[in-house]
């Protein structure tokens, strides 16, 4: 089976926006087994939408789109696509329902303009949207389908997960499964490297890796009639790379994030957790408080910018401060055992660094950061040289942060 | 002129990496005044990418290539690219030493495939690469021209401005300015319908919406022959859009972000600033610290997700935690006046409520937010309905606190 990506809106074709929607969807193709040949990006033309859409369905079963979906004029997407198939657009009474109800729960009402969203063909799979305004919809004919899905990344992969991927699943005649080998602190090509030999003899499961920030994740994908028996082909191969990434694997869940596992270690161990942040300035526990159910770990947490904070709240001794400066060693453990002692917490991380652009000088460049961590009156603390814009090196704090965490719990 | 973005690379197919080439090339032209429509990504595959780059000729003037031109034979790039054109591939000398000196560098010799790299149509115009092994090259015939660059974004960045930017600026008889009237308040649908008679009969300047979470960015785009010209014509519709949206809006400047225009607004009359928040445990801090400069204004912040911590760190009565609770408009409150005295500054935002999934209940359903926003004394406190999941609960929490901080600045 083979799937087209067609991205719709002005604001890709101009730069405006990332299309990050085009990766996830490829992604998520490659873990159902569908083959992706082409990607397409288009904006809100008639003529050029309806060009694209053709091609498309030329080359490919499948022709997965996000965006043009909005209330305005310029949003065609649906009409190009029902259009094409010969379909006759009529006003949906659950969708209509549920648009009022999106807006009721605001204190609003909709525009005019909203109700285009809720007109569908007759014939179609509506797709609920429950964090937006547009509704998706799945057009078949001839055996191909057209999968239109909202822009906005927030309301968009919800609905694949939700809809789209069991619609894609229901067309397969067997299962691609797959498990996720999650590890952090082994860069991506020494990963590849480590695991060359299995991803070169490996067709039935396949195995491909994929670098996030501070992070490589080996999936290990088979093909069979069933769940179970596409189960058995991954197993020992997941045993083996588990094997040789040992202290470095934290979940084969797809769906658990670093911070997950980590707030699920914590939870396990009956171990409260606080952090005292300078750079990252809240990002990190941020990221632990997406987890659900952290309150009953996570009570008080400390974003100490300045020098005087760092020794008023928790501590940090001025002759400190003084003689090694808020970015070092000395200082990353004294905030991490001073928020451990304020949050009366058993855990504590604390981050200090210099984030850029400015701030850095030849001995403390943009870039080095120090990580404290404490575990029950036992600290690490460790030294980092990170690149990038100042982003990129708070992000980048925050998944060693978590990582360091790992290492000593 | 009409330029096309064509991607090649399996990686991308797979969903392996992000296209940000693709953005980054789509940006600079808008900025040069050159029309996209259309972008294509296809994977290393001749038959493919001989069939992407005839469609991209039918219909554009100029073909801007990123990736395939690596030295394994899966890279075809530029052999279709010639062979289209007609052109035969010989060896470049120029090319070959910098070739053998960027190895020499590091203390190696290429390898044998490193020569296809260096090997052009005597016609063409060779872009160096000094950060990788790949020259781009730049293919003309019959008014039509073909510009292939390296995949990595360290490499084809500055091969694009030192090299393919002038090109282009010579190809051009004109230039396309823009202006962005970002508000924050109205909806991307009700902001359409305030300005949609302005949309409509503008043809030069153009005028473009884009949603971003709890913002809407306006574009005004003009094309002339020069910037002072373009400035001219877009100066009255900047002008009217501005009166409409009057209190909505917190900048012009398409490189400032809401949270970069509030901490302005703050430096300048200089204020302190400090957050407590909830549930949004951090998120809010972060994103004010992603503002290089911030800590003149930014000494400390406090995450209270217990109701203790409120009452211990914040003094939040524990009488008003029994009576309301935590996530109500009276801990909010007291939230953002305890705060601002902790932190001891003159600007102090509070938010509370329940992100989910769970914690709701039919009187405080999840969704529920209480942001409080305190001025040297006076205070503000906002109840918000949300929905959505949890992180986008969060974010949007975050947002309507900026927005709550403009409205009372």
């Amino acid at each position: 089976m083979i799937c087209e990506i067609l991205s719709v809106g002005t604001e890709i074709l101009m730069g405006n926006i990332i299309n990050t929607n085009a990766s996830f969807l490829a992604e998520e193709c490659v873990k159902l087994g569908i083959s992706c040949y082409n990607q397409q990006v288009v904006g809100d033309n008639a003529d050029r939408l309806k060009a694209a859409f053709e091609l498309a369905l030329s080359r490919s079963d499948i022709v997965m789109v996000s965006g043009g979906l909005g209330p305005t004029e310029d949003d065609l997407t649906k009409e190009t696509a029902a259009d094409l198939f010969g379909l006759k657009l009529v006003e949906d009474e659950m969708s209509k329902a549920a648009l009022e109800d999106f807006f009721a729960r605001r204190n609003k009402v909709p525009t005019p303009n909203n109700y285009k969203q809720i007109m569908f063909p007759k014939e179609s799979k509506i797709l609920p949207n429950p964090n937006g305004t547009a509704p998706g919809v799945i057009m078949s004919k001839d055996g191909k389908h057209i999968i239109l899905m909202p822009g906005p990344p927030v309301e968009m992969k919800p609905m694949f997960k939700d809809h789209v991927r069991p619609f894609l699943e229901s067309l397969s005649d067997g299962v691609i499964y797959s498990v996720t080998v999650k590890e952090t602190g082994i860069g991506e090509s020494s990963a590849e490297e480590l695991i060359a030999d299995l991803i070169d003899t490996q067709t039935n499961p396949t195995i491909a890796t994929y670098a996030k920030t501070g992070e490589v994740h080996i999936r290990i994908s088979a093909f069979a009639p069933d769940k179970e028996e596409a189960r058995k082909l991954i197993e020992p191969v997941e045993k083996e790379i588990k094997k040789r990434f040992k202290p470095h694997v934290f979940t084969t869940d797809e769906e658990v994030s670093l911070e997950e596992a980590m707030v699920k270690k914590l939870l396990k161990k009956k171990l409260t957790i606080t952090c005292a942040e300078s750079c990252t300035g809240g990002l990190l526990s941020g990221r632990l408080i997406s987890v659900p159910g952290i309150s009953e770990i996570y009570k008080s947490g400390f974003i100490t910018y300045s020098n005087e904070s760092k020794h008023k709240l928790l501590g940090v001794k001025k002759k400190t401060l003084k003689k090694y400066g808020a970015v070092s060693r000395e200082c990353a453990y004294e905030m991490a055992f001073g928020v451990a002692a304020a949050a009366e917490s058993d855990v504590a991380l604390s981050v200090t660094g210099i984030a850029g652009p400015d701030g850095g000088t030849p001995e403390k460049p943009v870039g080095l950061v120090y990580i404290g961590c404490v575990v029950k009156g036992e600290a690490v603390v460790k030294e980092y040289h990170f690149s990038g814009n100042r982003d990129i090196i708070r992000a980048q704090s925050v998944t060693a942060a978590l990582r360091l965490l790992m290492e000593c719990l």
